[in-house]
């Protein structure tokens, strides 16, 4: 899962790296708008953005994928249905709040792809809407029904970034990636940071492309994809009610190449995936554990989401302490709960190259303890600074480097692997989350 | 799961009851010894306690249960052998080391067996080994055979204090419990506070008894004790690979009612198992889930689990912070992963005692948001202080108090329930794990 670019030196470079990334393919616009609003639940002022994403005509070839989460965001409900609609021409996005078992949640959203469509001269049924922030609390309809005309206002066809920007909420930095197939080109964004381990699905991401691949084809793609991307991932192992992974095609641009298309709408999910896991909620090191030679990729994958979410190892790695009893605590754990037990007789780890486990045994010693704690050092992402007011910030406003916490775990048993992502647990994720409301 | 006396204003009055709670049974003796060496794997000292639980006589009637994880300790190893010996003699514990996938680990512990055998006039086979402490580094076996003498020369029969001082590790303080049942007693130890999360065993436990149960009885009835107390809480989701649940009878006063005697085995197993989470690394507040009205006890169980392991829910408790959009997501995340589907139709969740989830909606309001932030700051084991040299630090010596984050999840689907016990997540957690090696 190596990325394409992801070395940065400051958020200006950053930038304009993001923008040389933002060229919209033909046949889309995006717009937004920002206002202030207080909440029904909360008595106190908040602000939201609405992120428009429009294509010049309605496309039938389009593909989406939604949490699994059993107590879905009417957003996702009403997505679900979109599937089965003729053609899609806009989707409409707001942050801030996210429509999840709301009174009347439903009606509210269809309320707003009705005021979207006004706005855009389509129908009701061809606006998508997606929603993310707090869980609990009521859309603002009249305040974004009255908002969306501004939105509309605001389209243009030169950059994606204003809707990088638009759908964040705890993210430090947008999220951009594309790749080129041939004459026409791929572009995504992603919103994410935490509450996330995708199950089937992930986040809030929207893909563009001008390649023409029909409808069928694409979602199929786009499932096999999202196995190979959003699937590895984990921050805090917390699966969103309103994870949403969509493809809008506006087919202006012939493709005779689908494997290369395939291949690279792949790519632009995997780079996708990682920064999610970069900016993760107060992620200072990203751990990237390759299992090797399992029983089935399904059991390499399980395995490692078991090690990226164990919270333990988790913390240890955030300070630097390359406390390798609780990385194998972590794997006894995930086979010990097996109801068919898993042969662990063969297991070899490695960390960060050193072999630290084998014919299970511990191979440790004072040296190597020193040689694990520099390659944990090597890839912390930012130094954790002291709390200002009693909260952890990260100090961070763009990628400083794309170094991982390397993990291999061998098997020894089958032909099975799956490169799992994920992050740390530190006092910024603490801070996030339990010192303000997000 | 009601605990028979939790409250104390004062690390003295917290002694003061735990020096009752220690009278030992009839035929028991206990004795500890602490001293300094440097681990071979870390050159910085360390300093090790060695307990001994003796009976005054080799006992057939002795219960053992271990952990689940497939990576198990040398000790657990040794452990599941040693329930096939006709009679156990005595345990001996240490603390800082957990001895698991080490170099020649279990021909170390039975190194130790046969010195604490020698010490004890008993044979190696009837001696029960422990260890708790660092995954990964090796035992000091010389230093542990040198301190055995000592440690035996210290067993004394008034007070088993000295072994629950002696088996901790990061735990706050010790935990003690007991039950009375006729002429005899039950007498209980735990140490535990992180790496919680026992698969049909936990932690350190050991619980002494003067009553005559013959083993076969004693066996069956621990499993069951366990399968009401210890399985029904988590600290982080961790499962520990020394985990170790052990009863010892000496056998001394006749038990006519086997019954009463489960009853109390299983009140000082779900004691002390409060305890345990009470005292959790870095828990702020208990959590106490009950959930009702499940398709099974299974489901009832898992479902209470996956709410108190949910990161993002335990760092809002952390916080004071009533997000229950975080315990919706808990529960439609374990829902929606079910390869079987889990009906959520009739879901009514009430925190603190109020309503805030029913008929697919939520019932919330800024009166009710403030009335489940006081509830949640009425439940605060104590209040996070300031970092000192960037360490968070619990100023808690003692169990202040017995309230709980209440949680009520009623399915409405069947008649299958439990009562799931957990922690929040908290600076003071990722201190305790990140901040130093443990």
């Amino acid at each position: 899962m190596a990325s394409t670019h992801l070395v940065f030196s400051s958020r200006d470079e950053h930038r304009a790296w993001l923008a040389q990334q933002a060229a919209l393919p033909a046949g889309f616009r995006v717009g937004t708008t920002r206002f202030e609003f207080v909440p029904r639940e909360a008595p106190k002022p908040a602000k939201m953005t609405i992120t428009l994403i429009a294509l010049h005509q309605p496309t039938r070839d389009f593909a989406a994928v939604f949490t699994k989460n059993a107590l879905p965001g009417a957003p996702v409900i009403i997505g679900r249905r979109r599937l089965a609609e003729p053609k899609l021409g806009a989707i409409v996005v707001n942050n801030k709040i996210s429509n999840v078992c709301a009174p009347n949640g439903v009606e509210t959203a269809e309320r707003i792809c009705s005021a979207a469509a006004s706005s855009l001269g389509l129908q009701p049924h061809e606006i998508l809407p997606s929603s993310t922030g707090v869980i609990g609390w009521s859309l603002p309809a009249e305040a974004i029904v009255a908002a969306l005309p501004a939105a509309a206002a605001s389209l243009t066809a030169s950059s994606i970034l204003p809707a990088a920007e638009g759908i964040v909420t705890t993210d430090l930095y947008p999220k951009i990636r594309r790749a080129q197939v041939g004459a026409g080109s791929i572009v995504g964004i992603a919103k994410g940071a935490g509450m996330i381990e995708p199950n089937l699905a992930t986040m809030l991401v929207y893909i563009l492309t001008d390649l023409a691949v029909p409808r069928d084809t694409l979602r199929a793609m786009l499932g096999r994809a999202i196995d190979q991307s959003f699937n590895t991932i984990s921050i805090d192992s917390d699966t969103s009610t309103s994870d949403t992974v969509a493809v809008l095609s506006s087919s202006l641009v012939p493709c005779s190449d689908h494997a290369a298309f395939e291949a690279a709408l792949t790519q632009v999910c995997r780079d996708l995936s990682e920064d999610v896991v970069r900016n993760g909620e107060g992620v200072r090191h990203v751990i990237r554990v390759q299992v090797t030679r399992a029983p089935s990729r399904e059991t390499a994958r399980a395995l490692g989401k078991a090690i990226v979410n164990a919270p333990l190892f988790k913390c240890a790695v955030a300070g630097n302490d390359a406390n390798v009893g609780r990385l194998v605590q972590a794997i006894g754990k995930y086979a010990g709960a097996l109801s068919t037990p898993l042969d662990l007789s063969k297991l070899r780890l490695r960390m960060g190259g050193l072999d630290i486990y084998g014919d299970g045994v511990f191979r440790l010693d004072p040296t190597k303890e020193l040689a694990l704690a520099a390659h944990l050092k090597n890839a912390e992402l930012y130094a954790s600074a002291a709390p200002k007011d009693g909260v952890f910030t990260p100090p961070i406003s763009h990628p400083a480097h794309e170094r991982c916490v390397e993990i291999e775990v061998d098997l020894g048993t089958g032909s099975g692997e799956c490169t799992v992502i994920g992050g740390d647990l530190t006092h910024e994720y603490v801070s996030e989350n339990a010192d303000y409301r997000s």
